[in-house]
């Protein structure tokens, strides 16, 4: 299994710079993984924004059969156990993931129907820095979770 | 108003606290607050320390009429929005109102049954040292929501 990471803009403040570069490094232990950074798309209105991010996203993804997973709050919302047992079924079927954090604005409606699962961390907005961090952090716990492994604090 | 957070330990590691540091500092700048750490029980099992901390918890509470919101899985979801409207309604009745976050093994039956509110931040699983980031996150962006004000990223 192979992850890939398509976030739009590279993570700007240095505290979640830290905390994704830490839960990063804990995945690593886990899984492959590639990180693309999409350039942000600039002195366009919002709608044209997310159109253009949207379509750039798309086109990063990997070539071949590929799983895609986008982060949206329309998306489902899962407790860690149930985001660990779907990563465990996802794996057997899909030798490569492709998680998908938008920028600022957000998602088209195209990119969000070519997904194959929509995600929705919590009920609350967060920033899509810290949108990041969970979703490492969360994938870690994952692995810790179908691993049997304790989660270091 | 003022705000009191009662946590079990203090934040241990070092990109935990920074991000709690930076969401301290900007939800300063709307409200006063004072924090407390409740010292872990040690060589305890599991229920005791839980009895134990839950109950020190309690008797840590600010003197007076106190709103107290006590963050746990099995409580509320709120969305952000949700959240603001919610502060905004209990600020104009409690000058006073106090937040817990329990440490690893969580709260009593009892703190939880003495609480105003329970508050659920997400259906995944977040260390206590990542909940503590993102409920001063949380209360920032609220003030922002109901001041009107941009949120800064």
């Amino acid at each position: 299994m192979k992850f890939t990471f398509l976030f739009v803009d590279k993570t700007r403040a240095q505290i979640w710079q830290d905390t994704e570069t830490e839960y990063q490094k804990r995945l690593s232990h886990f899984v492959k993984y590639n990180l693309k950074i999409i350039p942000p798309t600039k002195n366009k209105t919002q709608s044209e924004c997310i159109e253009l991010e949207s379509k750039n996203l798309l086109l990063s993804q990997p070539a071949g059969k590929n799983f895609l997973i986008t982060l949206d709050k329309s998306g489902q919302k899962l407790s860690s156990e149930e985001l660990a047992k779907k990563l465990n079924s996802w794996q057997t079927t899909h030798p490569q993931i492709t998680f998908i954090i938008g920028g600022a604005f957000g998602l088209s409606e195209e990119l969000l129907k070519k997904s194959d699962f929509i995600w929705s961390l919590s009920p609350l907005t967060f920033t899509h820095e810290m949108a990041r961090t969970i979703l490492f952090e969360q994938l870690y716990r994952a692995f810790t979770i179908n691993k049997g492994l304790p989660y270091h604090y």
